[in-house]
């Protein structure tokens, strides 16, 4: 049986994992972030990204089902707002459909999600499952990627910025907000998980977890560079950029 | 609202969705019958494809556990049986062990499927998952597929046999009983689909769960055509073709 690791081993294990398999080591984003996607794979990035997009207040809602504690039911509930907003037009599904729009996509294709890859939505699905299946502490765990997604959020912004002319500082506003909110999860989320996994046993599902969910990142990063920059790889039946 | 089609229409429509997205279609399948792949790539298919045989009884067991006529039960369950075996060594999941053994992958790892595409998991569990939350209508329909698979396999093992020094009869023994069990297999579902998806509404999601189906097999095919045929794709925790 392996040790238990301090609350603090355990946090150096966790970005570990971040550091060997969080998505920005695949090399689709270092495309999308030096300027070398041409504006279709943007497009195509943006149009499966939003699949993920909608499915994460889903996900988060699926988690606050299962927590039983009002005040961590409260800590989790700015998830799910954040994401569908107060109203029509707020929230991070609208504003990624800014970044959808602003980059020519028909806003209907979009939401119907229809012209997606199958890899994206198994992948994203996974996710979902995965958080009403496992463990409430595994659940939990599998969102701490986003002890990573502050700094891969800045490069971003910055890269995209500086390398296509089609995207604005308004395109991108759904990352704005996001490396705030971020930190706000990832204490909520990390302060759970240092207190409830403290056996061998739970630390491992908790490791594993994270790994799961940085699994889910990288498999819809592989199948848009499958599909959109390796040629005629695209299946019939989803998004064809335009000639 | 769209006619109602007659039964025989329905099949002529489910036909149709195979001779477009079948994943005989799929490239990696022309590079693995025509003798195009290397040993390395047989491997990766055999490795990772494992992964879909070990989940198919699970899967009919699932539907198994959702139908309510015991006459309709026992022409399921078969399914399982043929899977599963009377006994240790016997069986589809057994046979298909003895190609990976032939290929000369450990049999410890592969039914570890810890070394298997992120890809791969999620496309077969999405299958999983969608037999247990969709209507036992589409849930038996999503296994339609079996009407294509007799000829494929056809072309597969002579393809296969005819290609490869390191392929036998023995090597794919899984595929011998294959076709007739298929036969057998189609003959139920397709009769319960006649059937009972006798409304515009039923037999749409009769196709549409065909389709996803078809989308199952297609995104494990793209999976590993990414990883393993495409250069320097295979994630760093996924099976390294040795060197």
């Amino acid at each position: 049986m392996k040790p238990v690791l301090s609350p603090g081993g355990l946090v150096e294990r966790l970005h570990a994992i971040g550091a060997a398999r969080y998505h920005d080591k695949h090399p689709f984003h270092a495309l999308l972030h030096s300027g070398r996607c041409t504006k279709a794979q943007v497009q195509a990035w943006a149009l499966n990204r939003y699949y993920y997009q909608s499915r994460i207040p889903q996900k988060d809602a699926a988690i606050l089902a299962r927590i039983e504690d009002p005040a961590l039911r409260r800590a989790w509930r700015p998830r799910v707002i954040d994401h569908d907003g107060e109203r029509e037009g707020e929230g991070g599904i609208a504003k990624w459909l800014r970044l959808t729009d602003a980059l020519g996509l028909d806003r209907d294709l979009v939401e119907s999600t229809r012209a997606i890859l199958p890899g994206t939505r198994f992948a994203v699905d996974a996710y979902v499952h995965f958080v009403r299946e496992r463990t409430l502490l595994e659940a939990i765990a599998s969102s701490l990627t986003e002890l990573f997604s502050p700094q891969v959020i800045h490069t971003r912004v910055q890269g995209m910025l500086a390398s296509y002319d089609f995207v604005t500082p308004e395109t991108l506003v759904y990352f704005t907000a996001r490396p705030e909110q971020a930190r706000r999860d990832v204490d909520v989320a990390l302060a759970y998980v240092t207190e409830h996994a403290t056996i061998p046993e739970t630390q491992v599902a908790v490791l594993q977890a994270l790994e799961f969910k940085c699994d889910v990142l990288w498999a819809m990063l592989d199948a848009l560079h499958h599909a959109y920059v390796e040629p005629g790889h695209v299946p019939p039946w989803a998004w064809e950029p335009p000639r």
